[in-house]
Order: structure tokens, then sequence, then C-alpha cells
């Protein structure tokens, strides 16, 4: 008995698809991805249509899709987070169905509850065996944690593993096994390391974003989260990870020892492990090289599934159990609902990712975000497209002050006897304007062409075309 | 958010429980496992009636359920393995339904596939966090593996976990995911470490032992099958463990690096890892300290759960890629059929476990056994019960001589070349039959008290009440 076949091909071919199917990838190997494009140019090769896509991301790597859109092979498209290069046609309407967005839990229920049963899942695989088990942590293109492609192999009716590095069996420390493997295809490369990961996460010396870390790291101290057992998570934008750094300076000198740090894991966070500032790190997905080399070697490093991670459909995820989380936006209302996925002009240019996710869990979840972009203001009225509500969101830090959410009493309270500069979310928006001027709101059209899938399953919002 | 709850009674109570449904329990704790009969006893003491206990197995501490049994608090029964002590009580009738006996492999496909649902899982788990994230290789009670509960936590409608060490959130190393978990209990012990694991398994120094054990690693030599890549399973059995000493000193001796050893694992295969003779060891149960030590310690033995060992209904699974798996037997008829689940008499003592689902995966299935235990013969016309059957039983090793199943014309050809003493199974029975006189056919009664499941679901045999 053996899984391998000969192609891509040939494994399409063996899985059974046909028009009308759904397919699914994972973003592990992010910019530098040649799985998504090799296959679905071999689906198009072979005249199936009308299939629908179902990526935990989509990265500008992925623009030959665009192609395959308006060659009607690809009809339905469903994505956590799309970047601008392919956002952009997608905002100028080229799909006739609305994309469906949804949360990096979310996708994994939907997923297991068969809401978005996929017909075939393919997974860029960087070590397999011939039987399929396979990891991330090993071979030339190595990315680490393969945490979205879990719920794609335990559900999707034909399971096809593509690598770039066939080991003997067993593969010593798989991540999906071969229990939910149908077939092993050799290719000479999945991905370009380059893109893969970075070499290494830079952290901000903008002064604005040093203004803001430092801000972020003190609301944290006085937050009362900030104590043995602590657990973070913060993403790779710079002033995430220069408040990282500060934080990392309080805990050390305080003493403090948190339990785990989560999320997409870069190096800065391997950084505090080490130095001990975490007991543990839970990995859905390395940034880094540094990120994918602690978590082959570092058995306090552990890889989490999606579902894990922070699927609100099972009994608990681990960003239940989150206290701090800090989060980028590109805008943000009066109401603290976030934009993550357009920018101001609402152009799709993101997504929620586990944005979303992570909110609703921690106890404090914090923006950080500067008063303002090329002119344009981070607090509106409304934002263009609410990407997480504003009930999750408890506090914003930007360079001209720290506005928290009128539910959050006690936390204000606090932040200001502490000294630290708090204003309202409504006088941050006029100061802000006074600076930049009032905003103009562009005009959209009016095509949905994106629908935002609530963590819950709610449809949370919609985006439309651009003029 | 926290699942503990404060006693086995309230999650009992928590996780609705009701007349009627199923309860699940796993057997890595073995004849030191509490767990079973503490949940049982609340639940008898609540008052819940006509329970199903679907249990991986079950051993002779596990006595208190004939009480339930009796009291009709228990009215069903399923399990893979089911020792003397409550065997010989169900084989003189004790339940109204036959029990069901599953393998290994077969357990976790029909729960996977919703044919035997499970309403409430117990999972005694020798580590586990407040969320439920719990592991079997770390605390008093370490058992290693927990690879036969993994079907439960996944399928079963509520997951209980219950634990003597409770530990900071998150368990690093975990085997079983929060994901799963409802309730948390935390007990004094969930097992007496004693029953637990053996302290040491030794190898037989019975002369007889020693001549089959030499016999069937010259089987395995002349198999064709002894080369690098080499993979290998054999039971914790003095005769088996012989056998794997002698093919030890034969890789060793022709350098001969073997890929993985499988299933219950001793500290003899951890031996044999050590020594070089398997670059891996995937592990579903621990049956020592050497073991759980191992499992613990060295990355190149990795846990697997039962579906992943085992189950016929997966893509595949690791006794699909095994080459030699040695087994034991009670009885084999002249068809190759083998019994483990009753003895010669016809009273349950044992149970398929892994039997019929390594002697279908691997390429070389053999039987040791001695020609006849307290002069009862081995071979028979027709076995008590098929546990496995005949066409996945490839050679019968004893101190009288090699049967080899006449499917398989090579492999005899090539023993007898090698000069091994091979006999037609027909004659050896007669031979045994020389020296023991012709067993009476003891009358057994019209109930059926078990029925045996094989591994693709089929009623493969069934066994009834004794007189």
């Amino acid at each position: 008995m053996s899984k391998l076949v000969k192609s891509i091909r040939e494994a399409v071919i063996l899985s059974g698809l046909k028009d009308g199917m759904t397919v699914s990838f994972h973003h592990h190997l992010r910019n530098g991805d040649f799985v998504l494009n090799m296959v679905m140019a071999e689906i198009a090769e072979l005249g199936i249509k009308d299939l629908t896509v179902n990526a935990s991301s989509l990265f500008d790597i992925h623009a030959p899709l665009l192609n395959h859109i308006e060659n009607k092979v690809v009809t339905g498209l469903s994505a956590d987070y799309i970047s601008a290069g392919l956002g952009r046609a997608i905002s100028q309407g080229i799909m006739d169905k609305p994309v469906q967005f949804r949360t990096h839990g979310g996708r994994p229920k939907d997923i297991a509850t068969g809401k978005t049963p996929i017909d075939v899942a393919f997974i860029a695989a960087p070590a397999s065996d011939a039987m399929g088990n396979c990891s991330g942590k090993y071979g030339p293109s190595a990315c680490g944690s393969l945490g979205y492609a879990y719920a794609d192999a335990m559900y999707a009716k034909k399971v096809v593993v593509i690598t770039d590095n066939l080991v003997s069996y067993p593969l010593q420390d798989w991540s999906i096994s071969e229990s939910y493997v149908d077939y092993v295809v050799t290719v000479d490369a999945i991905g370009d390391p380059k893109g893969i990961v970075s070499g290494t996460t830079r952290i901000t010396r903008d002064p604005v974003g040093l203004i803001m870390a430092s801000h972020a790291a003190k609301v944290i101290e006085t937050s009362g989260l900030l104590k043995d057992g602590f657990s973070f998570q913060t993403g790779a934008g710079g002033a995430s990870l220069a408040a990282a750094k500060f934080l990392k300076e309080i805990m050390l000198q305080k003493g403090i020892q948190g339990s785990f740090g989560l999320g997409g894991i870069t190096g800065y966070m391997v950084d505090m492990l080490q130095a001990g500032c975490f007991r543990n790190l839970l990995d859905v997905q390395c940034f880094d090289l540094t990120a994918v080399e602690s978590l082959r070697n570092d058995p306090r490093h552990q890889e989490i599934s999606a579902m894990h991670y922070a699927a609100p459909g099972s009994r608990s995820a681990v960003v239940d159990s989150l206290d701090v989380v800090i989060l980028g936006a590109t805008e943000i209302d009066t109401g603290f609902n976030v934009n993550v996925h357009t920018d101001s002009n609402g152009v799709i240019m993101g997504g929620s990712g586990g944005h979303s996710d992570t909110a609703a869990g921690a106890k404090l979840s914090m923006i950080i975000a500067p008063m303002f972009r090329a002119r344009m203001p981070i607090v509106t009225d409304r934002v263009t497209c609410i990407s997480t509500p504003g009930k999750d969101i408890d506090v914003l830090v930007t360079q001209g002050g720290i506005a928290v959410n009128p539910a959050r009493v006690e936390l204000r309270e606090s932040l200001v006897a502490a000294g630290l500069p708090i204003v309202d979310i409504h006088e941050l928006k006029e100061k802000t304007e006074r600076i930049t001027g009032k905003p103009k709101r562009i005009p959209h059209g009016d095509k949905v062409v994106a629908e935002v899938i609530g963590r819950e399953g709610n449809l949370q919002d919609q985006i439309f075309s651009i003029l």
C-alpha cells in the first residue's frame, strides 16, 4: 500500500474533484507559497470549473488566482485574510459571489461542523513520509507550525499532502497523521523560503511607535493582569513588538514569570521564552526562522491547531485563557469597533485572522494604532467594516492618548490613577481631525464583494465594491 | 471560565448522564485503575440505570462492575479485552445482553463513525491543567501513552478528565487537548502505580519458551523482511520478549537498522531503540516504567492514538506498514483461526486487543505458543472462538515445529530451505494429541454471552455461556 502518486494532476484526478466542489489550502508558507498556484493551475488545465477555494489566508503570491476567477475556474472564495494585491481586485468586483471572511477560530469551527464542507484539502508539507504523516518543522521549506491545516486534514473528504521533502516512514514528530491523508505528492519545491518566513523581526525605531509601545506596556502593567501566570499575544508589527520589549523589561525587573505566549510566534516571543518571561509558547504559525527553530528544538514551544488556538465551537480554546492581546487596526470607531479588513477607502487589504478570536477571549484586548496614517485618521464615527465588534475591545493606545472602552470603568480608573494620558475616544477623534482635517467619506459601490462572518457565525458586516 | 468541578459526582450530574446512556473508559492504568470504579460507584449512588460501559479493556480490579451489572446499573458492556476475573462471571451469564468485543482498531473506528456513540467519556489523566489539556506521561500515576483515550475524547458528547495531578495552565506536551474536554475533576489518586505498570518486563528462562523464541527469530530472519527499514511489534509475554532478544542480536550482528517498533511498548523495545535496532517507537500503551520514561524523554519514542495505530476506517494506520508481528494464542485451529478471547474451556479471559489489527496489517504475522498448556493442546479442529481469522495468520511457532499457513507457499519453501522444522498443522495437532490425549470438548450453554466483532465490523463469532 502506498499513497504516493506521480503528480499533482494525478492526485487531483484521483481525488474525484468535480465542478462545483470546494478545495482548501493553508497559509503557513505565506508569501512564499507555491502550492496553491501549482494545484490551481492543474485544476484549471483539467477543465474543472465553479470551485470554491477555502484558504486560511491569501497573499499576493496567489495573484494567479485572479485569472482562475476570471475564467470561472474559481467562483467562490473563503479566507480569514486576503492581502492587498488580491484584495483590490476583489474590491473592484471581480467575483459574482461575495467572498466569505471568517476568523482563524471560526474557520475550523465551520469546517468541523460541516457548515463549510471541504471536498479536497491540499496540505503543503515541508516534511512528509509516504503515508502522509507530515510536519512543518523540517526540510528546506520549513515553516514551523501547521496549525491552520489541522481542520482541513481532519474533515476534508479527500486529503492530498504535497511535499518537497519525502522522508522515511515513519516521520518522527508528525503534526498531521496519516489517518487523515489519502495521497502524497512530491514536487521540487513547495515554496520560496524567503517568502515563507522573514529572517528577522524588527522592533520599531519610529518615535511615535515607541511612545505607543511604552504606553501599551504601562497599560498592561497597570491592568492588574501582569503577575505570575500572565499570558500574552502580540502581533508582528513594529509597535507591537516594541511593546513586548518594554513588557519583557518590566517582567524581568519585577521577576514575573508568565504562563504562555500565544499566536503567530516571532523571534521576539522566543526571546521572552528564553529569558524566562513565559513557561511556554503555543504556536499556531511561525513568523520567522527563530520561531521555526525554537518550535523544532525547544519542548516548551508547542504547536497548536487553529481549533485549539481559537475555535469558539470547541469546549474551550487557548484564547479563552488569554490575559492580554495587542492588536492592530486600520480604523476604530467611537463604539470601539475595529476594521482590519479594508483600508480607510474601503479596499480589502487584510482580514480578521485571529483578531476577533483573541479580542473576544482576552481579559484585556488592546489596539495600538497611530492617530492617523497618510493623513487618514484612525478614529472614525463608524468603521468601513466591523472586523471585531467594539464590545470585545478594551483599550485604544495612540501617541495622542489612550481611550478606554466606557464599559471598562474600573480599568479606566486604574489607568487614570497611574497617571496615563486617558482621553475620551470622541475627544481623540476630534483632536486627530484638528490635525488631519475631517476626512471625506468616499462613496462605495452597490455590490457586496465580501461578507464578514463573526466568529460565532453571525453575518457581522458586508464589504462593498469600490467605485 | 473554569472547567474544574468539585467531585466526580458533580461532573456526572453536569454531564447530563441519564438512564440508557453510554459511558466510556480507557485502560492505560490497567490493573491499577481506580477511576472506573470511582465513577461507577457515584453513578450507582445517583440511581442511574441501564448504562452501557464502553471500555477499551477491563481488568480484575474492575470487579465491582459485577455488582453494578447485578443491580442493572450496567446492562451493556463493550470492550477489546476482559481479564479472567470479570470474564468468568460474564461466561456464567451474568448479563442479559451479550458483551460486544471489538479490536483496538475497530473500537475507535466505531466511535468515530457514530456506530457506538459515547455520551460521557471519563479520561483518567496522570496530568491535566484546569482546562483539560492532559497527558499520561507525568505525575505519580504516570502511565505513558494515552493512545486508547483519543477517540473517546474526540467523539464523546461530554468529556470528563479525572486527575490526581493538576498542573498550571497550559500543561506542556499534552496528549489530549482542552478542545474536547468539558469538565476536570481532581481526586487523591487515579490509580495504584504498582498495578499501572510493571517494574520490569522479564524474558522467559523456560527452555520451551527459549526454543520457540529462537525459532521465531529464525523465521523472521528467513522471511526476507529483516533488512533496513524493518518494522516490528511483539507482545509482553516471556517467549515474545525472548524472540525480540534473539532478533536484536541478529540485527546488531548484521547491522540492520529497522524503521519502527510498534504497539504496547515494553522496556525491551526501548532497549532495541537505544541499541539502534529501530529509528522510532510508536506507542499506543506503555507496559512498564522504562517505556513510560522513554516516552517522556526520548523524542524518537512517540505516542500514537488507537486510530493512528490500528483503525481500519482511517485512510491508513501504522499496522498497514508493519512488517512482522509476534502474537499469542490460547488456541489455534487447523484453519489457522486464533482464539485469544477464551481459554480452552470457553471461559472468557482476554480479547483481541490489537491482535486482529496487527495480524491483518503485518506482512508476517506469527503466533508463538507451546504445543499444550496444562495438558490442553493448542491446535484444535475448530477454535472455541475466532478472535483473528486464519487468513491473517501466517505462521505458528511451537516447540514441536513450525506450521505455515498453506496460503503462504513461498514462505514455507524459504523456511524449509533454511532448515527450520516445518510441520503441517494437522500433523502438529496429532503429534500434540499423542502427548496430551485427545481433549474432550466441553459442552457449552445456549446463551450468547459475547459477540466478537471483527475489525471490519462483521459479526465474527459468538461466545456461549459455560455450564
